[in-house]
């Protein structure tokens, strides 16, 4: 509550005291490049560093790493290992949540210790590589949407008494090898666990462990509508001591039950249940509770008359027994809550961060939590920082709030005191600010299409010294999956930026049918018909595009990554000379081959010659790819969406002698590294300023030579 | 001597009687539609047919499939199948030498029928798929150049009553992994042993197995010197029912041993042996013996004065013991014998293929083993048939020629009788020469590039309407090995071909140093150096195009495959700006990765930071290729040369920031199935097209659309 702990951009690691307005360098940045430090954390009583050696990343959250644990005072160094290992890798290692309480994982059991220095108590010994994962996520529960999302799947009590943990039996899945091509005479594949479309899923357990005294481990049992049912444990959150909330989602994940488990006896009782005809969403969104449990938050889908179900706040207070719940909607309105922060339960004041503005932004609200529910804007007048999309923390008895203004400028960290309103501005990046003044800086402007009865956002990047009277390229960028946001205030500048700053490329963006943020109407409407409709709105941007002046028709391009790299092949499919050339980093090309919980949310589970999946694939009647110009991008060793995909395709578009190209990033993942990614960002920028070029001007290079 | 028997251009299996000039159908087309056969093989006693179906090619000659026995009188058909197995798929089916045996290999064993309708005999026990092979070659063996060159590792004594094998045991070889993308929902890799530079080889040993009576199997020992070495069998020849020769040739290939071996007591006498500083070429060279084995004839290595040895015949007779020869050279000269064909013991004739006329030729001649060895061009004379590139079969008692002309013109086949000089042409591919007569088709000229102090020839092959006055971009083909040849009279038309006739493309082709049949001095050049001089004389090739006058030396392009791959992206890094364009299918880029029997022939056995393998590897220093326009291709489970090779350059070439296109074909091997081959051949013409084309002229496009 008066005290901030951050590293700053030089790299120095600062404790800020909000009262007397001191900051104090913990750790200079020195000690990082003396210790050679990729990653490291402070202990609960800030005497200790953990350090991160040799991180080796594995998929999107999770990497392997050595560590080792630094006195700060002393400046004493020592290796964190299991008992009878040297020189350990570890899959996890963090702090606790009091004093020195130590966690980590290795060979996919727990660890403990108490202190730096006592010895590690094993947790855990069922874990099996790639077989029984104790505590930390295999690749489904990683990463896959709106599952875990986090390789962390351990959570500690508040106390620290108590550690709840999942347990995830992969025996069943069956493995996907990752082919190795190179670093070696004879290079070795990997495999792991990944359930495709309809494939056995990994079975989910869920434990809780007492760390002191004699250590005693007991299952929290599922609901019984879902015992005997495939299902998912999509959230774990700790409410008291001894109480946690989970959230059990079965496989369809069109039912859902929220339950608060009593982990000393193992006891769970339901305090919520959702369902559906189609899917669920926000399934890991983590309910709010007052300190004894007997109310709590969660945002809920809420009709608001003829434009759908928006996200919005209902408070549940138990009545009479714990399963019979008072349901209050606290907001409502065309607008979504995307996430509840903090209740401050003794001033009656809910956090909460929506769109209400605009789908576009995000901005923090209390809400009163009696009476009419009055609700307040605190970030809506923060004129000078001129910012529209925030997220943020606030400090634990909510006295202060740490906002991140992440655009539509630079981002910058701001520290505000909710008492007396004092600013802090912990990082204004004004390194970038200053760089970028003297850039040529793309503009941004919003505009609607209109897909009856739809209107979807559509973002157009114009470059610094557009002319209506002029005649411009267009790129359409298609990055987000269903439920994912591409049009919004956020700050970003990337390899499409140079082709609007230095190209005259005009960069477009839609949230079209399947977008999140808009209400449950427009995300729904992509249920069982994932590339059709989601598709069509693409279009109707290119054509909405197109009809203005300024746009030449003959020079369009389009470009997708991931399900968007899927969306801009579909949309070649059907598009017969619109558009002169599209590039696809890693598509899917079939969602049989895609990963289970993905797949199945939005087109069930596949049977034989399932006529969903048949429509959804790309793989499907490529001939209508023949003419077109099409790169093909995608990492040989991507554990997501595996190369398998792109390698399906060419096999479809050799067969039909179709034209394309491709860049291969051999043995990288889903995620490049960074020299690979230069490369691709050089790559797009190539290929498009080579297709979107003007052809019938003179080259520049000679107008040169004739002046010189 | 009087009956041949082939099958024609209708599909039907004809015989033919040279006495009676009659034809009789022994089976019609229909049989091999109705039974869906894809290979057939006649018995001895032609009384049955061996059909293979469901063929599936695994490397270059090896196949696997199903077959089955056709009676051709009653038309009964029943499968092969070895004992207590059902729906076999065989490594291997194939008649015996006399009558109706049956061999087959299954599961690495070798199996044996005296009969069609006999019980199958198990002639081995010790085959493990992928560790012992008996009979059958691994991959070394039939994939190397120089090696077997065949998947067969057996062979019949001319009785029928013996056979000989090969054991390889590839138990130690490192095991290379093929990754599977397509084709399933979770793909399998395949894996097999490829043992590369330095890596340890297969062990080879040679048994003799007698059929007759009660079978035996004796193993033919390595000579002393080669005993406790690691060493190859190169060659195995019968030479009398009871007596085979066998070349054995140490793992360096600089040192190889001929013996004839006594296949009843396994005694092996040492007949001729050939040593070299460098390397020894054409050890898979069978000898001719004479019908009791006292003399043997063998092309060998012979000085020619300053132009280094050339390939001639020796006629090796045996003086006193039987290790010891008298040895006349029956040939000489600046050209190569290519190959002995026949030994027409009673006429003292020996019918051999050389180079005489030119090294682009290759004609049929009879040379005298007594006297001044007086030698007689049996195909020079050949004028209406305009034939300069001939190979040729003679028949048992050495009366008739079956004469396979292959050009410059389209391939015909011809038997001609040496007794009475009668032709009969049994293959005149009218329907081919018939629709090429209306074709636009290109000419082809020689030339002579001088790389002091050699003289290469150069193919250039020119449009139909060319004009010494027009300018004509121009593609450099590099697509031979060492040893090998790409200027020659055999009729080609590839897709270059198109290039030429439809683009107004030059294309040429050059045999600089280390090339075949220009003697072993330019053959020798490479040694040790791989990718240095022999790129050299491609650069040179470029210069001498370039300086002619109709040459745009702003458009000139290279392509290479398999080796020339190689080369033709060593040459793009050794020229700045010379090439506009380049692609390479399939290249080798590091010779550690490639084939230990042809690594080490060239570079010998890699030693720890091999400074010869370094500066062959392309891997080196690829910031070269930065600014080149460069294609690559590669099929994903190429069992030759890996996909490993082009994963390597693209992962420098990412790293260097170098720009490069791909196309892949996915799963498959060296040799690309029918639709993919078809879709190469049109990648590469598109992508020469475009990149050779003129720049300056305005679009024929526009131009219709003004008249409109």
């Amino acid at each position: 509550d008066s005290e901030v702990i951050y590293r700053n951009s030089n790299g120095h690691v600062i404790k800020f005291n909000l009262l007397t307005n001191e900051t104090e360098i913990i750790l200079p940045n020195t000690t990082f490049v003396n210790f050679n430090v990729a990653k490291f954390s402070l202990s609960p009583d800030m005497k200790y560093v953990l350090f991160a050696y040799e991180v080796k990343q594995v998929y999107r959250h999770s990497f392997m790493a050595s560590y080792s644990i630094y006195n700060i005072h002393t400046r004493e160094v020592w290796e964190l290992d299991p008992p009878e290992v040297v020189n350990s890798v570890l899959q996890y290692a963090a702090w606790g949540v009091s004093g020195q309480q130590l966690i980590y994982i290795f060979e996919n059991n727990i660890y403990y210790r108490s202190h730096v220095k006592s010895n590690s108590l094993r947790l855990t010994s069922s874990g099996k590589e790639g077989v029984i994962f104790n505590g930390i996520a295999d690749w489904l529960y990683e990463g896959t949407e709106e599952i875990l999302e986090s390789h962390v799947a351990h959570w500690w009590s508040p106390d620290g008494e108590r550690l709840a943990f999942l347990v995830l039996n992969d025996s069943l899945v069956p493995n996907m090898v990752l082919p190795r091509f190179t670093g070696a005479t004879y290079p070795k594949q990997k495999q792991y666990p990944y359930p495709k479309a309809g494939q056995p899923n990994p079975a989910v357990k869920l434990f809780v462990v007492n760390i002191y005294g004699p250590t005693h481990t007991l299952e929290l049992m599922p609901p019984e509508a879902l015992r005997l049912r495939e299902h998912y444990v999509s959230m774990v959150k700790w409410i008291s001591k001894t109480r946690t909330a989970v959230r059990w989602l079965n496989r369809a994940q069109n039912v859902s039950i929220l339950t608060v488990c009593d982990t000393t006896t193992g006891a769970c009782v339901t305090r919520h249940e959702e369902s559906s005809e189609l899917w669920l969403s926000k399934q890991n969104q983590q309910p709010v509770f007052s300190r004894d449990g007997s109310r709590f938050f969660l945002t809920v889908p809420v009709k608001q008359g003829g434009r759908g179900e928006f996200h919005h706040i209902a408070m549940f207070t138990t009545q009479f027994r714990a399963d019979q719940n008072e349901v209050r909607h606290l907001t409502s309105g065309n607008w979504e809550v995307t996430r509840i922060l903090a209740y401050d339960e003794p001033n009656q004041n809910l956090y909460f961060l929506s769109t209400e503005g605009s789908p576009r932004q995000r901005q923090l609200y209390s809400v009163k939590t009696v009476g009419l529910f009055p609700r307040r804007c605190l970030t809506c007048d923060l004129h000078r920082t001129n910012c529209l999309y925030f997220s943020a923390d606030l400090s634990p008895s909510n006295q202060n709030l740490l906002l991140h203004c992440q655009g539509p400028e630079a981002p910058t960290v701001i520290l505000h005191s909710l008492n007396n309103s004092n600013y802090y501005i912990l990082e204004n990046n004004s390194v970038l600010k200053a760089v970028l003044k003297y850039k040529r800086i793309q503009k941004k402007e919003y505009q609607t299409v209109r897909v009856e009865p739809f209107d979807f956002p559509l973002q157009i990047c114009f470059p610094p010294d557009f002319s209506p009277l002029r005649q411009y390229s267009l790129l359409l960028v298609i990055d987000s999956a269903p439920g994912g946001q591409a049009v919004s205030e956020r700050f970003s500048l990337g390899w499409d930026s140079v082709l609007v700053s230095s190209d005259g490329v005009i960069v477009a963006r839609l949230d079209g049918r399947g977008s999140g943020f808009q209400g449950q109407r427009i995300l729904h409407e992509v249920h069982q018909r994932l590339g059709t409709v989601d598709v069509q709105d693409q279009i109707a941007a290119l054509e909405f595009m197109m009809k203005l002046s300024y746009i030449d028709r003959s020079r369009i391009a389009v470009f997708g990554q991931g399900y968007g790299g899927y969306l801009a092949l579909m949309m070649l499919k059907s598009t017969d000379s619109l558009v002169k050339c599209a590039a696809a980093m890693s598509p899917v090309t079939d969602w049989r081959l895609y990963a289970s919980a993905f797949s199945e949310r939005y087109l069930g589970l596949p049977v034989r010659d399932d006529s969903r999946y048949q429509v959804s694939s790309l793989l499907q009647s490529v001939q209508a790819l023949r003419e077109q110009t099409l790169l093909l991008l995608h990492a040989t060793a991507d554990a997501n969406i595996h190369f398998q995909h792109s390698a399906e395709l060419v096999k479809s578009l050799v067969k039909a002698g179709a034209n394309y190209s491709m860049q291969i990033y051999p043995d990288e993942g889903h995620f490049l590294s960074a020299p690979s990614r230069q490369h691709l960002f050089a790559a797009l920028s190539g290929f498009y300023r080579e297709c979107l070029k003007e052809e019938l001007l003179p080259l520049p290079d000679e107008d040169e030579e004739e002046e010189e």
